[in-house]
């Protein structure tokens, strides 16, 4: 059977896309790599129909961040989405989503000012809320995002539990380049000699996993260690959660989330690796 | 055609109940009234399912308000909900709705602190959040509120259309007892004395919308003035606002909205009149 994937721009049409079921979601900001497309396929395996989404997202960039550099290739995010089975490439304008009296806000209390959260004020609202309304708009059972963002997919979660939705999450695996990098679309701002010491990210959560620790203090000091050999690499924070609550580690703790932020020049990059316990 | 109402109570069984389209939704706190049912007679007449709730949302009541001893009426809801049209009465438990770790908050930002928002601190967000809730749970093509609680319904309108939910708010306008008082299932508080004092109130929005001025101060000096001399009566605020922004009112004003909230003995009432321009 050949497919031929659709772009849709509007909202309403997008809402009253005759789709079969089950729908699979694939929300991105575009410039897709290979971990977007990890998701689509898995979204084609599973579903009737698959939407991927693209949107730079105003909401969820703070001032100063890279929301105006932000890589973007249409063309390129077309075809990639077509190669790996979607259906329905979803693009819809800022001015249509975020009207001038657009006012709600949608916040996980709590857990939103951790990790990243504190990192980048303001960033976790943005993200629920413009997914709030994507689950709206596309109504998917399923949907799909990588573990690449662990706090992202925690804090999605539970908003959609929160708020009852009647959608699955589905995380997949954060995909790495074959060097350990985990694919960023924000890997392109890198120029060759910080995309060389970029994989000292990769290289100290493996080896902090590598300890058998699952010590916060062992872990962490691990990774600042292994990084502070990179003279580009600027660790921002590495910390030891509990993955099912991101909270501190305790004894019933089953599997710790080790996740950091670090700086290669002026990129800012996340990674993270599960250990169980 | 012989119809007998359905009572659901887990959050699942209303998710999978195979309603015919459209479905008409009545959110309430139950202990219904001839407002409630208004609601529930035109549900009925544009839907081919209607599902009322009864949900007395810890969420949207203070510390210190009437959460515990708000009426409650099961048996009654049910006869009444019945009688008027409802198919099912869902009717969900405050634990399956906020498990121990719910911590999502949707608010609508910048409307939610002035009127009843300003004197009832996170009320709003709390009534949004519920809303935003049940939408997901009983997914219905058409909600009923009533124009009693008119930021509630200008809030949650503006939720909707924010977050995209697939459904057509319907305001309906406020059903009044034959003395005028606006119907109220708090309205059972007062005793005889205060329930006669109580009808000064819907005296004075008439006479201020009599005085066929749309001057702010006008309004509310003839509010404030006609409740003054009800020593039963204490008002809380008089406010003129644009109905359809609930700012100030500017020349390009068309309707405005006059609301009011009044103490009669320690029952806390509101009411508000449409004016247009």
């Amino acid at each position: 059977m050949e497919r031929e994937i659709r772009t849709l721009r509007a909202v309403e049409e997008m809402r009253s896309f005759p789709a079969k079921r089950p729908l699979g979601f694939v929300p991105t900001l575009g410039y897709l790599h290979e971990g977007h497309l990890s998701l689509v396929r898995r979204a084609r395996e599973e579903c009737s129909t698959v939407v991927v989404s693209v949107f730079v997202n105003p909401l969820q960039f703070g001032p100063g961040e890279d929301l105006a550099r932000y890589p973007r290739d249409p063309e390129g995010d077309t075809a990639l989405a077509e190669e790996a089975g979607a259906d329905i490439l979803f693009v819809p304008e800022a001015v249509e989503l975020y009207p001038e009296d657009f006012k709600t806000e949608v916040r996980v209390r709590g857990l939103e000012d951790v990790l990243e959260g504190a990192a980048r004020p303001g960033h976790f609202a943005g993200v629920v809320t413009v997914l709030a309304k994507l689950l709206n708009i596309v109504g998917p059972d399923r949907m799909y995002m990588g573990q690449k963002d662990a706090q992202q997919a925690f804090l999605v979660r539970r908003m959609i539990q929160d708020l009852n939705f009647p959608t699955c999450l589905v995380v997949c695996p954060t995909v790495r380049e074959p060097d350990g990098l985990a694919m960023s679309s924000r890997n392109v701002y890198l120029n060759k000699e910080e995309r060389v010491a970029a994989t000292a990210i990769p290289r100290a959560l493996f080896a902090a996993r590598d300890t058998g620790s699952t010590d916060p203090d062992t872990l962490e000091k691990t990774v600042r260690e292994a990084l502070h050999l990179e003279p580009l690499v600027s660790l921002e924070y590495a910390c030891a959660n509990d993955a099912a609550t991101l909270g501190p580690i305790i004894p019933e703790t089953r599997e710790v989330l080790l996740s950091l932020a670090a700086h290669v020049g002026k990129t800012r990059l996340i990674d993270n690796v599960l250990i169980k316990r």
